[in-house]
């Protein structure tokens, strides 16, 4: 059975923003991980996109496939589609395409004009080539990257999106939360997602599949689907896409955990 | 300035064949790692390459970039290119696209049908895209590899081609040599490469660069050359493509081992 894979980044602007990417005179290599590499996006870039999705910068998984929002925040995300009625449709960037060092580091760099200036080139061209109906950003960041591209002079004279600005999927479990407080926080971002996929379903002209279930008040595994391997890039092992804990940062020390990625075959692989 | 980067497999039969790769029922697991999944090629699919070279397997290194022949081996085959004067016009596939568990496991295989079916569709693709004058199979199992192409009926008929059937570059450190033993087979190696490579620059009509000198008696800096970035997917990052030794299987059973493939930014990389 053929096995679908991304095609990457073959038409413009896409083909000419993959080689002009900004490096570490953008992105100082002291907030973002510039040594692993820039990693653009995820899903269509084919004309067919409905729905824009802005998540916040690459982890470690991300670094391996380099696609974004794979493992657990992008089961998560991908559930999301799924509610909303859309399982290809889509397109997903992020606020940064290096990985912050650093939540804090993440936060400092949100008004730096040249790092804006890309993403918005990004936004420009999926916008240009794809009929968005709807954009979401998960995350505080991501909402003012996208405000940073309203106010931006591209966006001027464009037709207002739908825009939905949510809690990131991960964020009831950062900080250390306790499991109850983590618990209370997923029901409470989970009510606000089913309220915002109810907007959406509301505003899209069409959508490519029948809707799933809107959440309960946990994650269950039906919220969980699978990273499609259309998404990914040729080769790709099924086990990426499928399983959410399969790279790491590994050492004894900041820096060479800042230098070490480690990928392990889950468990529940069968070799 | 701007970073090339290898646009994968857009055209004609190379988008299908990455689509439809044989996986574990051609490939035994027992014998190869397939769950890293396959890793195809390379080099230029678009119809510019006059050299076709053919490797064995996929290392850990290639895992993770998902293209063949980059780190030792792969910097050794770069410089090897370069004296031939080519830089940019060769198109490089292995015998094997899922690396071998055990060198015996390769050796078994050899004869497999089917494994020699989904590679001779490769080599028939090359060939009828690009103007091929000269074909180098690095190790023994390749040049097994390209006598099946030879024996297969897509081979009929064809104009025959310069081949060259080499050591593999990295057989002088295998099975446990001794420094001197090591020495001594690598001058061997390398008078049999610029016999070898005398020869294919009396047989190609176009090459894109001044040949670089032949090989002393030791591989010096100068005859490993960067693998070039054009030859990696986008965002790749650059020190993939100038350094060895980044990626290794770790763990402390064979089993754990086979599951794990470490990353770690070199440390004559700066952060």
């Amino acid at each position: 059975m053929p096995i679908d894979f991304c095609p990457g980044y073959t038409g413009s602007p896409f083909k000419t923003l993959a080689r002009n990417y900004p490096g570490a005179d953008v992105y100082p290599s002291a907030d973002f991980r510039t040594e692993w590499g820039p990693i653009f996006h995820r899903g269509r870039l084919n004309g067919t996109a409905r729905v824009l999705v802005i998540g916040q910068d690459p982890a470690q998984s991300e670094a391996v496939v380099r696609r974004i929002l794979v493992g657990n925040a992008g089961k998560r995300v991908q559930g999301f589609l799924h509610k909303v009625g859309i399982r290809k449709r889509y397109v997903i960037i992020n606020t940064y395409i290096y990985s912050v060092f650093g939540q804090q580091a993440g936060n400092a760099h949100i008004g730096d004009a040249q790092i804006a200036a890309y993403r918005n080139l990004w936004i420009a061209g999926v916008l240009d080539k794809s009929p968005i109906e709807a954009v979401v950003a998960f995350g505080g960041l991501a909402r003012k990257a996208w405000e940073a591209w309203l106010d931006s002079p591209a966006a001027v004279g464009r037709p207002a999106l739908h825009f939905e600005a949510l809690p990131h999927p991960t964020s009831p479990t950062a900080g250390g939360a306790s499991d109850a407080q983590a618990a209370a926080a997923t029901a409470t971002m989970l009510a606000k997602y089913n309220a915002a996929i109810g907007r959406i379903r509301g505003v899209l002209t069409a959508t490519d599949a029948i809707a799933s279930p809107l959440y309960g008040n946990a994650f269950t595994d039906d919220d969980l689907p699978d990273i499609p391997m259309m998404d990914l890039p040729p080769g790709t092992p099924a086990w990426m896409s499928t399983e959410e804990e399969w790279a790491k940062r590994v050492g004894d020390t900041a820096a060479i955990k800042r230098r070490t990625i480690q990928i392990a075959v889950p468990p529940a692989v069968p070799l």
